[in-house]
């Protein structure tokens, strides 16, 4: 390992988060809060990274296991001191709260212990939806595309902050793969905060829903989240900024070199539209008889359906009251997420195609054993060791699951809200039924669930591996 | 396809199915009650079946998709000529009901739709039980046992229907083989029985007892379940031998052997043990409050668990009320089973271990790419194809899983009574949680859904592949 360069990579991540934190400054300065609780964080910020990054190690190369640590080491150290601004402002008042509070916006998931949002500084709130942006399209990955000397060996970072079973540069050279994605992004969040002000969203509102859509996070500044703005049109605007953003962001790429073909030869885009169909017509159905209209049906199942399959988990209605089958729908959304590449959490729509066709295979292959079957995404052949990574995923996955939920059980709730609530942290979506469900939080569970619930945030954000090798270096035996 | 082959060996399955219901007909004559509802099932039997099987078919050979159709249909025959007995006496008036019962029975799964089982006639009770006791070890393997003709090819029915990752017979004939399993499941049961009587357990309510322990399947004759029996002495020996049952039945036979190494070398075992030990212990921890005393409170820790783990399903406490953490367990121990080679339903232990030392294996791979990680179960390597295909099943299970909670919701009960209730008949246990839970029944399903829940008993029964071909034998696109 280069701990040298890890040490200094760690550096450069928190320096990032310290200017991310200098706007949420200038955001309570405008409001006449204080600003101490960002001035402080930002000083304790320099204090610790400096030292890493005033010298650049001579030996930039790491390898792959380096690659991994340092970003589940980056993300952690980002939530550790995100959380601090909270705790100054007296926002929240347990540091374990704060944590959670924190990995929960940079991991996108938009679960929160905070039972009044709306008496918090605007500030404070600002940085909590910030966290949600920043964590969506990954800090490392803005690191690259800042980093001057972003080179081959980078990818590594990469490879471990970007979702999805594979993983290619758009262009050749990292920094610019890097850049494209951000200018993506950011040109997007743009469109998205100028629609909602158009509707009549007051502009503050529009820039944190926007933070808050962009990342697939799900924090709102509202107790009511989305449906306390009583607003049709923004709820609209939201549910397809919702859908937007869990596709691959290489769909936009492809649109913007003009490369139409390749778009609707994208299976995965294919099969995450016409769930996102088949899902809202049949919870439309289903809910029929709760709402006034069906366009008022239409329209809150729509809004449900991409805020759970995008894992963004903003709510116009309280899908607790929902019945069984539209809400073993959710679930199921839940799980499978929405597209790789995207800032969405979940499995992945790539990932549940994969598994899918490999186990039609498997039913070919007993039929007749001579068959050789390969599985194919966009019409290309994958690598054994691509299905192969998909499936032993997807097992940790659920002993992850499983064993998150033996966990948190100590705390006595039903089933239902332990399940959802490790579903809904595990896929960074935010809500879950019952008692975590939209109008309720995460405040009920122990420090010790928190605690859980907030590994388990980050171990889906960051797709298991990272978190995993962390672990493993940090407990694991010497040898 | 060799489909008069085919149809002989179904014929055959439902002859040996007639030759118990005569033994069930003998129970009706001992009680003074109706004989009928036997006599004239084993009537159409016989008319039915007779034609097929008269002239052997002069090309014995089958193929492995021969098997899986064979083993898949014939347990579907089963289950339908099974259900008659309880429409004649009236017992089940309804045919989805009466196949529901069957099909739970066959498959060992104990899930019951009868409200008040202690009206029943004694011989129908007796069949119902003995299903059990049939579909255990296996009624292809019973053929096995039987035929005279059994050769190399019928390791395909075999491999159809004795669970577990991998399969090996014990001696080098096929024939001995099934032989030696069910003298092990006959001397067993025996043994079970006498116990039982000794204990003070009514000579019949051992005989029907002891299948239900033997199957692992869970059908009482007492509304109460094991309870009723008010009988600590008894309540051990059941649970012991539950957790018997659940052990792969080639350790017994290498105790017989006197190969008591291998015994000690089984990992299976080993891990079987640990859980079962560690469970208990951990479930008489979390409900000491709810026993008058610590050895109360370990009886029914220790039957609970081995009465899941072993997916037998008796019950002698209403584990609804029991804590979340310890519901939490057993809904663990309901997804991992038993041994490979036993009686019992879930994934297998063998099988966990395979995806648990697998999913350790991905991690080392990426924390040094180039090491080369086989997984080894009992010390030896295990190929590449048996790994791939146990992360297979698990991915198919889940699935399956998956989309059998969508389709019962929609009958509106609660997310953990559907979920358990699918955990519950895909694995083959018999109650679940909350309104299927131990003192409750399957009664409040739709027929729908008992349908999708017959159908799931089936596919855990079998382990997924043979009801697979079937349907895409039945469903598929002729080519």
């Amino acid at each position: 390992m280069n701990k040298r360069m890890i040490g200094y990579l760690l550096g450069v991540i928190l320096l990032i988060e310290a200017v991310f934190m200098a706007f949420s400054g200038i955001v309570s300065v405008i409001y006449a809060e204080s600003v101490l609780p960002f001035l402080i964080t930002i000083a304790i910020i320099l204090l610790v990274s400096l030292p890493f990054v005033i010298f650049k190690p001579k030996n930039t190369q790491i390898f792959a296991k380096d690659g991994f640590v340092t970003v589940a080491a980056g993300w952690i150290l980002l939530s550790v001191f995100g959380a601090i601004p909270f705790l100054i402002s007296g926002a929240i008042t347990n540091p374990i709260d704060a944590f959670f509070e924190t990995v929960s916006g940079f991991t996108t998931t938009g679960a929160t212990i905070i039972l009044d949002v709306e008496s918090l500084p605007r500030g404070i709130l600002f940085w909590r939806s910030l966290t949600h942006w920043i964590g969506g399209m990954g800090v490392l990955v803005f690191m690259l595309a800042i980093l001057p000397s972003a080179n081959g060996e980078t990818m590594h970072l990469m490879r471990a902050e970007v979702p999805g079973p594979t993983k290619g540069k758009l262009v050749p050279k990292m920094r610019q793969s890097s850049l494209i994605l951000y200018g993506i992004y950011v040109v997007m969040t743009i469109i998205q905060i100028i629609l909602l002000v158009v509707v009549d969203v007051p502009l503050y509102d529009s820039i944190v829903t926007a933070f808050g859509t962009a990342g697939t996070g799900g924090f709102s500044v509202l107790n009511a989240s989305i449906a306390g703005y009583n607003n049709p049109a923004a709820e609209w605007i939201i549910a397809v900024f919702m859908m937007l953003f869990g596709i691959n962001f290489n769909i936009y790429f492809f649109i913007l070199m003009g490369k139409i073909r390749d778009v609707f030869e994208s299976e995965e885009l294919r099969v995450y539209l016409s769930i996102c169909a088949v899902a809202t017509l049949a919870i439309t159905i289903d809910t029929l008889k709760a709402f006034d209209s069906f366009s008022d049906g239409l329209r809150a199942s729509f809004f449900q359906v991409t805020s759970i399959i995008s894992t963004t988990g903003f709510s116009t209605a309280d899908f607790n009251l929902w019945p069984s089958f539209s809400k073993s729908i959710l679930l199921t959304l839940m799980i499978i997420g929405a597209c790789a590449g995207s800032t969405a959490g979940g499995l992945k729509i790539s990932r549940v195609i994969i598994l899918f066709k490999n186990a039609l295979n498997e039913i070919k292959h007993v039929r007749s054993p001579k068959s050789i079957n390969v599985v194919r995404l966009n019409g290309e052949a994958l690598s054994t060791e691509t299905v192969r990574s998909a499936s032993g995923y997807f097992i940790v996955y659920a002993l992850i699951l499983a064993f998150s939920v033996l966990l948190i059980s100590f705390d006595a709730l039903s089933f239902e809200t332990n399940f959802s609530a490790v579903l809904a942290t595990l896929n960074n979506i935010g809500p879950g039924l019952d008692i975590v469900g939209p109008m309720y939080n995460f405040s009920v569970y122990s420090y010790f669930s928190k605690i859980i619930l907030s590994l388990d945030m980050l171990i889906g954000r960051l797709e298991i591996m990272p978190m995993m090798i962390l672990f493993s270096t940090v407990f694991g035996k010497r040898k």
